[in-house]
């Protein structure tokens, strides 16, 4: 089979690999119907973070179950599945807590001798406790669902969590910091989900700032900085955002939510801090404020967004504005790192 | 009048200065009945942080109101009054949200151009926010009440803030990072008003040690640093902890609460991070922690812990455990700076 494969930074390729099989009982192995590329892939992309080369390339994938392995007990072969982008048993105690992302047995798809969702098949680790079944299977869901079902793989889960963890709730004012995929489900999250009032998301791209309005968005702001805390202040009576969702993870994006937040404020933050290291403990301290920070637990959002997107309630596909075949992968990944596009999706 | 004045590290005078006065329509005169020195006072004692030499120091005290000015409306002459370290005036947005050290209108005793607790009297801005009377006054509080309400004024409500910002609730099982005064009353809040099931104190001096238990500590752990992480992580079936107070502020107290959170657990942070700048963000990002930090808003806690003092069910005043004299303030701040006291009564 062919998979997309890291060959250093700004280097991808799409080559032939060993097609997967059932190692373990509890495996499972999914032929991939539809797979995308994540901001997070752009790290190594970029050369900003290490990655090993060669390497399996994408953590978000959906698609039809060809094997179980002997154990598997919730999947069978022809299953519509959804997985989340790191793999989990669903059953220790940070699975319990709802952390899947802290789970003992559990990994990332495209970590080094593990398959990516950039490929047609993946070999899925615990499979019951990391694949959800998308009831009706592939024969019942549109292509809109489709895309609406890649994106809970991680970025529309992502968001919403990065909202969960700024405690936004009914009528609640929130402020969005980082216009990209996660940023823009963070949105649509606080807003079709979690029942915010008002969400004030901060982009100046013109595409960004249309799908931030078209998910929620009642306040888009151009500004960054100090100018954006400035607007964020004088919106909320010089009083600042009780809830701040932070979705880039660098220290300029973090000095925004610190600078934007009201004394005894929530941020949620889910963008990865590659580049932001550290956070000063003073401001935080003075201001009273609430820091809730976590790689989504994707896994355990999964069957209420896959319930929400075939009652059609909930859709992040809008997401994806660029579409391609595997082949030309290396394309998508120019397209996002010089941010033509938002997010792309392989098919 | 008399009052402690700070003449630079390690130099505290008892020196004459002007009686207070009514100055605002809204201030009161306390005269002192009793006051006490602060672990956060040695930080200028010990040369750590630059203070205005001379000024004022101290900023608990409890007393009686002397006078008042023309726009006072619940004190009145006579009454026995607590006041918080900072006033506020307990009507603006942040106090209106259990925030009073966000108080627009506030300040804290002992600032330069205030009044210090450790004085003979205090003018109290904003008094009806700030002070709360006493029901029955001086005569019906015995002097161990009085040792009990003088440390709600910081250390009993700083204690409680810090097990409340780690989400203590009934039957937790909290840690508790520093064995000061706000450390050991962390303890007695967690237990005595929230309903914590379990307490470990991290203490290796046997006097907090004893205290600690006391107060409800049920294992008291001498280890220090990741001896002190393994211990926490063997008592929680391997896990940590998912409530912690972290009240030191120090590098080192931060690396054992992050070391020893479970994951999706909540640090809550009293201690001033003066040594303590910043916070590293990849541990809290892995284990989805939750880090609530804030300065006390004593005022708010006040009513119910004076009620608590007065019904015989709360006792943090055995933190008090050397007393001296107003005018002996110096050899007071010698004990708590050498650690010979954990804290220090002036009367």
């Amino acid at each position: 089979m062919r998979a997309a494969i890291y060959r250093g930074a700004g280097h991808v390729t799409v080559e032939e690999v060993s097609d997967p099989l059932i190692t373990a009982p509890t495996d499972a192995v999914v032929r991939v119907l539809r797979s995308c590329i994540c901001g997070s892939d752009l790290w190594a992309y970029r050369g900003v973070i290490q990655r090993a080369v060669p390497s399996r390339l994408g953590h978000e994938f959906l698609g039809t179950v060809e094997a179980v392995g002997s154990e598997v007990r919730t999947l069978k072969p022809g299953d519509l599945v959804v997985a989340p982008f790191q793999w989990s048993d669903n059953t220790c105690p940070a699975c319990r807590d709802g952390l899947q992302t802290s789970c003992v047995n559990g990994g990332t798809f495209g970590a080094p001798g593990t398959d990516g969702g950039q490929g047609e098949a993946v070999r899925v680790p615990q499979a019951d406790g990391t694949l959800v079944a998308v009831p009706g299977g592939a024969e019942s869901v549109s292509e809109a669902a489709l895309r609406a079902l890649l994106a809970t793989t991680d970025v529309a889960a992502t968001g919403l969590h990065g909202a969960v963890l700024a405690e936004v709730g009914e009528g609640a004012t929130v402020g969005v910091i980082g216009d990209g995929a996660v940023g823009l489900c963070a949105v649509l999250g606080a807003r079709a989900i979690l029942g915010a009032e008002r969400v004030l998301l901060f982009s100046r791209n013109p595409e960004r700032q249309a799908l931030g309005r078209r998910f929620g968005a009642t306040d888009v702001i151009p500004e960054r900085g100090e100018a954006a805390i400035a607007t964020a202040r004088d919106l909320t009576a010089g009083l600042g955002l009780r809830h701040i969702v932070e979705a880039v993870g660098t220290e300029a994006s973090w000095e925004m939510a610190l600078g934007m937040a009201r004394d005894g404020g929530t941020i949620g933050a889910v963008g990865v801090p590659h580049t932001a290291p550290t956070l000063p403990l003073f401001p935080p301290f003075v201001h009273h404020l609430r820091i809730h920070v976590g790689v989504a637990p994707v896994r355990h959002y999964l069957p209420q967004l896959i319930t929400r997107v075939l009652e059609g309630t909930y859709d992040a596909g809008p997401v994806f504005d660029l579409e391609m075949p595997l082949q030309d992968v290396a394309l998508g990944y120019a397209a996002m790192s010089e941010r033509r596009a938002i997010k792309v999706m392989l098919s």
